[in-house]
């Protein structure tokens, strides 16, 4: 027999399946549509006890193993099509459902691809929406293709139910009928909407076309063209650029000749260069890390990206409803990129498979969802003694754990980078294609910015919520508030005036806390009952918040009450069970935000030498740019989480300097001519001294 | 003959021999000692006229040349060894002075290395500093260092005169006498006060070693043990560390097997993917940027880091004195590292010589200053059309040129980084030994961290200011505060609380701004004459300023007063010839900044529409970890200059979709086994399509 898989092992296709099979022996006599099937995480205390076992060696036959669970979102489907949603829990071994959670009518599901599907087939089946179409008259050459959104929040006037929206391009079929020709430059003025229980066709909104002084409604067109007129293809597969792509970009090539310095075992468990922590992968956060060790001192229980919000700004209704919330309602693991078809990475690439659940309960491989690599990152850190000439290098080599979101029209590249200096900086990389909508031919707009002509990029922002559970050198720990604070000049404390204060404070209750850059105000999560023996203070990590903009819309706004999570840069709570979500578990058409960290830390807990959990909040306001179209170039956002006298010395002080023989000298382009260079260190990663490179 | 050199072009050997040659026939009667001798660049308008010529390809043999200039920095030594400052013009193809500066003593020139080898010689001389090294009886394995520092400010009690001090450490040669010991974790509580014109020792300030509670003043040491009797070795030279190297780091390399993608003629001009620059350097500055274009397009006329300022923030006498002012007063350039003699980049790399004339006159090639490689830097942009499952991702190949300075302790890496979207990045990674003091046995301090037994890490700030002088389609540009402001829900303008708006307010006299992250305020710098065809907004490159803490330091304090450019993030000024320094061209040993940046904006100047330099200001406040020692990890910060609305579209859209062959698939660590790996993609840099790989 197999050993057990680890607790934190992703479901296998066989455990899914099982998972599966049991909801709908549930059930016999009901229609059953799935959502999403993963990994039930053990309750934390009983993983703890596992995972100190496992730290310690000690693990046997007989040690206890928090049962194997699977926790399964689907729905029961009625007669007239309204789902009744659940959220069941199914221990494996026993093959029994141990729990089954009927989820109120107040809260819906977040959605599923299969839905999307469901939006395009109705619209397309509709004579109404056929005749709004045909109403535009658009040449026969322009293909209509429907991109399916969520709806934003029910508003008044909305029979409950549950709603999508489409925005409408067209494609231009003249260039070879290539399917990849970019449509989001023919955005046609319509929003269908759709009630998903009913299968209908609710209404179409004519959308406004008009720009700067038009004012909130649809201006007057000209009505002797059909709305595409003005508008121009922007394409961005290499088989239609004009001109084609550039021919002068020379090969470049990361080499890894002795492979990897990572390895992978046990299914999740990735080791390198002291580190050591578990990968895994849901349908909602896509990747997860947990149980990260640093030469088996533990650091962090578990790391993921619990929420990000997408609101736009323009007034003019319904863009008001152009709010996503892209982990809660969309899915980060469900919309995860094949990242082998992309080839996203250079170097040596470990790739990992997710399994996934389809609407029908048909269980498939999702492949290639995560890749795992190293890269280098620059100089890592250097010093050399003027006195005798000698320079002593390192680079800075990162071990990445990264996944790519395709969501729509837009994508993020996030990625979990591991460094040699002990830190882990978690960043995202926001690409794709702006959303944008018609404006008239020669109007601009206050709203955003006109990147092609007939397309208006809407100005919106990006709201990420990062989810920190840490364990520096074990569950106890508190967060303290530190800031370096000018001191008045004074005779007693400060007579020369160069004097600035470190002040902290610690953070005792529940609570939220903005970034305050100019004061370099930090979080230092320690522990305080563990002491540096150098510095005489807590071991910790600190983590800088980014200082970024906040949520703009106004604070009674169904956008700002449905992600009070996004106006403020951190949220210190305390762990409780299952409490995952910044921005609370059902987002979907949510009107305001349940059970997200606003709620957790009303609960007022001591979070003083606790089991504490950080929510770290950023994101950026995308004013669309020209240069951003058709596809934009990444815009870069980072947090760092740093040991701050976690060890006893730069960790890194033991990588080998660099002495990279493959590196070659260039005589004003050509390479490789000329004199031969000679590049110093002593105990080169290649093992020899002195090289010289021809 | 050979053709003249280009305008820009760095002084030749010759040429810098010609101008010393003048220099001293202009004086046949006194002693004269070298402080700088570099390029002295063309008045502006007239270079201007020139580049005009060249980018249109109308340079002929009969255009007119500005003519070839040196600037030298030297000093007339008097009889009683105080020195008379001089800066002088040489025009060297007329073989003459044609100016000759005496500058007042109200100002202090820039230090030379010469200077910090003199303040060592003086102590070692004197029996003053003998006897106090004497009285603390350090066994004898322990080797003195003398660590030469700039004075800070002259004081009340100073006599006139020119300073130097220096930090003192003992050097452990008990490990086989190497050279290259770590003597920062062994410091000695002394620091000795040099008169550079009467080469002699003016005291020596004993230095306090108390913790927390003991104040200001020394208190009682434990007199039965000498002061570095709890210190102990802290080595970063390989062969030192304890323990050794690590040895499982495996090779990671980087490799363009068809060279480079770069270009490099007529010396110092650099082409490399549309971008187009020249690159020069000189004792003050390091690496400066010149003549930037993008597709003939003008974008930067000159980029440079103008000063960088290191305030100490320990309150106690005599460490308010510790500022460093590592342009203006200790010569970036001056203190470039040979490159090749580090090792510090991967790739095809071409590094450039410098050249610089010692205190003698003696004239010297200065190897390898500067170094120029492609690199990597992730995906650059990516989108999947999720109905054809199409992924198109290229990476973001970046252009460095980097130079590296070693300042006593510490270190600091600069890299312009041209990118193929069309941004340029200034990067700064502060390393290297964090400047330390002794402090007793046992004891903490609020005014440092405690990172090796009896070493005290003394919080400090660096701040940096970056002078940009853009050239955004030509030289008449204007600088835009942009910001993203909410709009209160209202009827009229925001029914639903969804709208922000984005307000512009253009700067139309010289002023300094602050950065304002949570309003995202960025500043635009655009040519109001030119709009872009796509968005009918003026082109424009953009600034987001780093919201980095300013100076710390009580206004009235003298660290304050010499460093008025380091208390706001962005100074916007117009162009007047000669002006490059952000704290004045005398900050050495001064007490407050003339001629920096505050001076210039209070001149009022009309800059909208106009030839405007843009300072850009950020930093670190370092309260150092145990981590950064020995030597700490890189910190870095960067600016990006980012175009907006300059381009008519992506510029990176048609770079090649990445598909890279060279990239090896992992099995759980073991490279390249298993299956091969398939990278879908048209149009590869490599010429073929989906290309596997084993």
């Amino acid at each position: 027999m197999a050993p057990a898989p680890h607790p934190l092992q992703m479901l296998s296709v066989q455990e899914t399946e099982t998972a599966r099979g049991i909801v709908l022996a549930t059930h016999p006599d009901h229609v059953i549509e799935f959502r999403q099937v993963d990994l039930k995480e053990p309750v934390k205390k009983d993983l703890v006890q596992y995972l100190q076992l496992e730290h310690a060696g000690q693990l046997t036959e007989k040690s206890t193993r928090p049962p194997r669970m699977a926790k399964c979102h689907y729905d029961i489907i009625a007669a007239d099509r309204t789902i009744e949603y659940y959220e069941a829990i199914i221990d494996l071994e026993q093959g029994k459902m141990v729990e089954n959670k009927a989820v109120g009518k107040e809260f819906s599901p977040s959605l599923t691809l299969g839905e999307f599907d469901t939006l395009i087939e109705v619209c397309e089946a509709s004579s109404v929406f056929k005749a709004a179409i045909e109403e535009l008259k658009l040449p026969s050459h322009m293909e209509v293709i429907i991109e399916p959104w969520p709806y934003g929040s029910l508003e008044v006037g909305d029979e409950p139910g549950r709603y999508f929206q489409g925005l409408v391009y067209a494609r231009d079929t003249r260039n070879g009928n290539n399917p990849d020709s970019n449509f989001y430059s023919f955005p046609i003025p319509l929003i269908p909407v759709v009630d998903y229980h009913k299968r209908e066709l609710v209404r179409i909104e004519r959308l406004a076309t008009g720009g700067k002084g038009d004012g909130l409604k649809a201006a007057a067109r000209d009505s002797t063209k059909h709305p595409l007129a003005h508008c121009t293809t922007a394409e961005y597969v290499p088989e239609l650029i004009q001109g084609g792509v550039r021919k002068d970009l020379k090969e470049l090539s990361v080499i890894q000749p002795d492979g990897p310095s990572f390895k992978v075992s046990d299914g999740s468990l990735v080791e390198w260069q002291k580190w050591r922590f578990r990968v895994s992968f849901t349908a909602r956060e896509g990747v997860i890390i947990h149980d990260v060790q640093y030469d088996n001192r533990d650091v962090f229980y578990r790391l993921s990206i619990s929420e990000m919000t997408v609101p736009y700004a323009d007034p003019r209704a319904p863009f008001h409803r152009k709010q996503a919330f892209d982990f809660g309602e969309g899915g980060a693991g469900m919309c995860a990129n094949n990242l082998s078809l992309g080839c996203d990475c250079l170097g040596a690439i470990k790739y990992f498979d997710a399994v996934t659940v389809e609407r029908d309960g048909k269980v498939k491989v999702q492949p290639n969802v995560i890749c795992l690599h190293e890269q280098d990152n620059g100089i890592g850190w250097k010093h050399t003694n003027w006195r005798t000439n000698r320079a002593v290098v390192t680079r800075n080599r990162e071990l990445v754990v990264q996944f790519i979101l395709t969501l729509a029209n837009y994508e993020y590249v996030f990625a979990y980078k591991f460094n040699l200096s002990g830190e882990v900086d978690i960043e995202v990389r926001a690409t794709g294609i702006v959303s944008c909508v018609n404006i008239d031919a020669g109007k601009v707009s206050e709203y955003g910015n006109v990147v092609n002509p007939g397309v208006l990029a809407q100005n919106h922002q990006h709201i990420f919520a990062v989810r920190i559970d840490p364990a520096i050198d074990g569950h106890a720990n508190t967060v303290i508030q530190e800031e370096s604070v000018p001191e008045p000049m004074n005779a007693k404390t400060n007579p020369m005036g160069n004097f600035y204060r470190v002040v902290q404070t610690p953070i005792t209750r529940s609570q939220w806390a903005d970034a305050a850059p100019l004061s370099s105000r930090i979080f230092k999560i320690v522990n305080p009952s563990k002491l540096n023996p150098i510095s005489m203070k807590p071991v910790g990590y600190k983590l800088v918040p980014p200082p970024t903009q906040l949520l703009l819309a106004d604070r009674r706004s169904l956008q700002a009450k449905r992600a009070l999570y996004a106006q403020h840069h951190v949220w210190v709570t305390k762990y409780k069970e299952g409490e995952l979500w910044a921005a609370g578990p059902y987002p979907f058409q949510s009107q305001g935000e349940v059970g997200g960290v606003q709620d957790m830390v009303d609960r007022g807990d001591n979070v003083e030498n606790e089991d504490v959990v950080v929510w770290s909040v950023f994101g950026l306001t995308h004013n669309p740019r020209v240069e951003d179209w058709p596809v934009m170039p990444v815009e870069i956002h980072q947090i760092q989480l740093k040991p701050a006298d976690f060890f006893t010395a730069n960790p890194s002080i033991d990588v080998p300097s660099s002495k990279n023989l493959a590196s070659k000298l260039v005589a004003n382009g050509s390479c490789c001519e000329g004199k031969g260079l000679t590049l110093n260190g002593a105990n080169g990663i290649n093992g020899s001294t002195n090289g010289v490179v021809h």
